[in-house]
């Protein structure tokens, strides 16, 4: 089959073709529909050889989804042919963390040398992709798949940081969201959908700031060095409840933390190497600061219910399995609408 | 090999000769160390057959610890002869409850088909024990199995039960136990670990209220219809901020919800068929009353690591495979101090 | 002044002429706009003198806003004339409950004799209250009093049954309302505000499901006895997450905790006398039932925030103070569309 | 009266007669039993005048104990003669954080000048102290005021921060408490009291470390540049779930960083100018860092009935008024075990 792998360090991915994959006892292949590509690949593409946590080489895509194909034996509950998504941070099932459907925070998966599909394993940008096991599929009946695959990560992502903030998401709350693409433009909706708080939008782009108020955003605010004054200023003077920073980049951490009311959680999610300095007296009282990532089988399942419900919708341009090249190029310089989706099957 | 299993309805267990288990693809076998034998299981025995909810016969044994004796293909991470305890409420695996752990509350095992070892699927009193998946095994290195066993359920039970309340179990909190046998003896033990609160123990034996004194209750009040009234005595007046209720039959229910303070929690955990009604006025304000069941993955983990800090001890009479059933004698006579284990190798 | 007052048993409200409230060191005298009539009123007022708990004669209303008319010695931080809405149960101000804001449910009101305004204290259907603490007085500023003064009891009792279940009302989920009146029909659009889960309304009346839905329920079914199964339907199965039942009487709750999922919460608002009865086997595993009684100062804040927002809108009927009674006539007879409020100074 | 009071910018505080306080409508004049003297008080008095955020003079003392002296008018409630201690982080009490207790995080105390005692009030080392409202004294009796008094900042501050981590604090966690002087030794003893969590002690003296033990730490880590590595030795290599750094000082906040487990929380209670920086990859996935401050009106409560149960033990050196100069001295040049007291009145 075809597969788009990423090669040798520092050179762009390449199609090539690979083996069918076959499932072992307990595993399952599936024919991908689609396949999501991400700005943290890029990230990843970008490591020198002795960063790189994982070898070469390995099929991109950590957002997957596509039909079951192959049952490995010992495989019951899933029928030939289910529409099905990939939860992506495998780990290692049975751990004090994964025990709780948070293998996203596995405490064996370095130990186990276990790695996300795309991100060390091969991963969905391919004809077929070998998931490790069943519980690693959920069922997306009913669903599109190519408007559901970037769910996996673009939504289930900033869902897991949202839920963490939900306490202080009351009536009469403000949460921000800074950078307003792919992640952040799910995250307003998923805000609007979950809470009663007012959401205000920061970003550079003023087209992302029309996406944002399309999607939902009761403010917009230009992303600069007095955006967190003008947050102050829309809440009163008390700043937000809640902040999460998609961009997590020196200056919009200062921003991060600057907006932050007393009690409230500041939420790094973005790779852009800023950070934000917790110590009595940097922040406001009791602000919290934290930096998750992805989220667990739990919350998969509800966010994919929350498309269900038509409460999140992803702009998606399309690409097909020969094009994914190309998807990698406009998105490493900036021209991707929303988010790319391979359709390796078409 | 031999096994105590339930054949025939209202008959006593009988000791077979079954054969050996062999693991399938993702199953393991287990050698069976150390089994509990458990109330429940009498009471299963007590079914008439149309509402008996499982075919007949299978092994009883829903407390299982061992050590892996094989593994079916595809099973890694594990290695024979590890040492391991049973995790028993097995579910599917990848609902939205057991994509939390929660395979206690499995959305799916009912239209499954799939049952607990021990209550319905063949259980642990046998020599060997076949585990359906790697993830219903925890491993007790360090632990000594035939103590540890009971915690499977006797400590899970409770251990669900009393964190669902830990909110509520603040400094200058009350928590009552009512029944202090098998699992209420375990609870207390458990509440003194995990929480400040200030432990009232009921049941209507001398002795087993010196049994509670000796594990850390720090009042004893015999369970009569005067109990709740004592409670609110020992309380200025307020009751219990949580009561948890081990005999579950009419006349501790109805102590149960008399005892329970503003916004208290009741947790109804015998099988004795007695009910709270909740309604308005019925309790004092905001009361929560509930039944739960078993416990999560997470949550025996916790179990486990709370015996290793040597917080939590059973106390146990142990019996050859061929004693097992005087075992069941002996506990349906009310005759078993603590928890009656079977040894079945021994 | 005039004030509208319960002063015999079994006798309608009378229109009296009583003297002008003056406040006392800390205490507030509001000149009052609007005042809510409920139906716990009727159900105080059809107590026999043996069981009804206040002395008589007071005035009535327990839902009360208006602006600030005179301030007592030692008042700070209050403008005459400012725009205020009654905190109504009042507590002590000082025990653990209290202590949190939650003086619904003081542990000294009844030993300190303490009662809320209107009920048993002198209410607000007059021209003039007396509040007894500035801390039972929560800003308004923007908001009409008229629409507003019904949220703080048909608004703040659904809000504090709501944010308890609000855990559990995650992506996927549903929620139940029983009965879709007064209180019920402002719950709807708090779930739709403040959470994603999908509302089912039930009601017997279809002109009352049909406010229902244009209120946001996303499907209404009859309450009958079929309604539980219905919601089962509707449900794939597994039932509502969470139920808040607003009528109380026998048929209701037994529906409520049929319809209810595993580890779902049932919570009953209404007074109508019914009881759901949990014990193990009574209910789904892990259901858990509560009765809670109106709700905390903090919670007030937020309903009031979220009427700010425009999230919810109170359908009223009004009456002048001299029509006082006849919106009790009207109450009684089930006449009243939505939530009748008096005027006391119109 | 006398008082002692910080009069001048630098000086160190002075024994100075000042009329007698008077309660004004709604306030409480207590005669003073003990009085805390705390590091923070030296803090601020190193402060230079255009930092320092109080006008001069005012009275020391934000930890007070005594009996009731006098009621302004209007405060029922509250007998002559009854012991109480003060809660010193006055709010206004009615802003959404005050309504629920929170008055340590207050939303308009800035705006409307409110300051608590002994910081920019005048505080409690004095004969006697004006208290402006009786929700800020929280009843002692049956305990020893002496040794109550430090509860109200060096029990209360780490009860808070203890508490916002009690969800992660589970059976086979771990804690580490970062300096186990004043508020450090008195939150191993809150640690051994209301969680299950091992408790690992770090301190640089040897003594300290010695009571560290004494009152109950599990482990002791010499606090230096190792301490970190230390700890996850002591772990299996995951860290501590919650770290409590009552140091704060650079080389501190570090290890704090560095010993968090995955979803680990890590609360920076120390005044000591040191920060964690929080960004993507900065620290384990998903630690939550804060910086709290001081504790909630609820939380006083629950930390005074703990010391009723005899749970927390605070070691003191007493002192007259006319030596409390003496007591600054020695706690500025470190020589203060445990907690120095005055008592004004002796």
């Amino acid at each position: 089959m075809k597969a788009l792998q990423y090669r040798q360090v520092g050179a762009p991915p390449e199609l090539v073709e690979v083996p069918d994959p076959e499932p072992g006892p307990g595993q399952v292949v599936i024919k991908v529909t689609a396949a999501g590509v991400c700005h943290s690949d890029i990230a990843v593409m970008a490591m020198p050889a002795d960063v790189l946590p994982f070898p070469l080489p390995f099929t991109l895509g950590h957002e997957g989804a596509g039909t079951v194909a192959a049952l490995g034996s010992g495989v019951t509950g899933l029928a030939i042919g289910a529409p099905v998504a990939v939860y992506g941070p495998w780990g290692c099932g049975t751990c004090a963390k994964c025990a709780q459907g948070k293998e996203n925070y596995c405490l064996r998966a370095k130990e186990l040398g276990i790695r996300p599909p795309g991100l060390g394993a091969d991963g969905a940008i391919a004809e077929y992709m070998l998931v490790d096991d069943p519980r690693h599929l959920v069922p997306i009946t009913g669903l599109d798949p190519v408007r559901t695959v970037p769910l996996t990560d673009a939504g289930l992502t900033p869902y897991h940081a949202i839920k963490n903030s939900l306490p202080k998401l009351v009536a009469g709350s403000t949460a921000v969201v800074i950078g307003t693409g792919g992640l952040g433009h799910v995250a307003i909706q998923l805000l609007r959908a979950m809470t009663p708080a007012r959401v205000i939008a920061l970003d550079i782009s003023a087209d992302k700031l029309a996406l944002a108020e399309q999607v939902g955003a009761h403010e917009t605010v230009t992303s600069d060095a007095d955006a967190a004054a003008r947050v102050r200023e829309l809440t009163g003077g008390h700043g937000a409840e809640a902040v999460f920073d998609f961009v997590g980049a020196p200056p919009t951490t200062a921003t991060a933390g600057a907006c932050a009311a007393v009690e409230g959680d500041v939420t790094i999610v973005g790779l852009g190497g800023g950070t934000v300095p917790v110590g009595f007296g940097s922040l406001e009282y009791g602000v919290s600061v934290t930096a998750p990532y992805w989220g667990s089988r739990g919350e998969l399942i509800e966010v994919l219910d929350l498309a269900r419900a038509g409460a999140v919708d992803v702009h998606v341009e399309t690409y097909t399995l020969d094009d994914a090249p190309k998807a990698y190029e406009r998105l490493h310089a900036g021209e991707v609408v929303g988010r790319a989706v391979i359709l390796p099957n078409d």
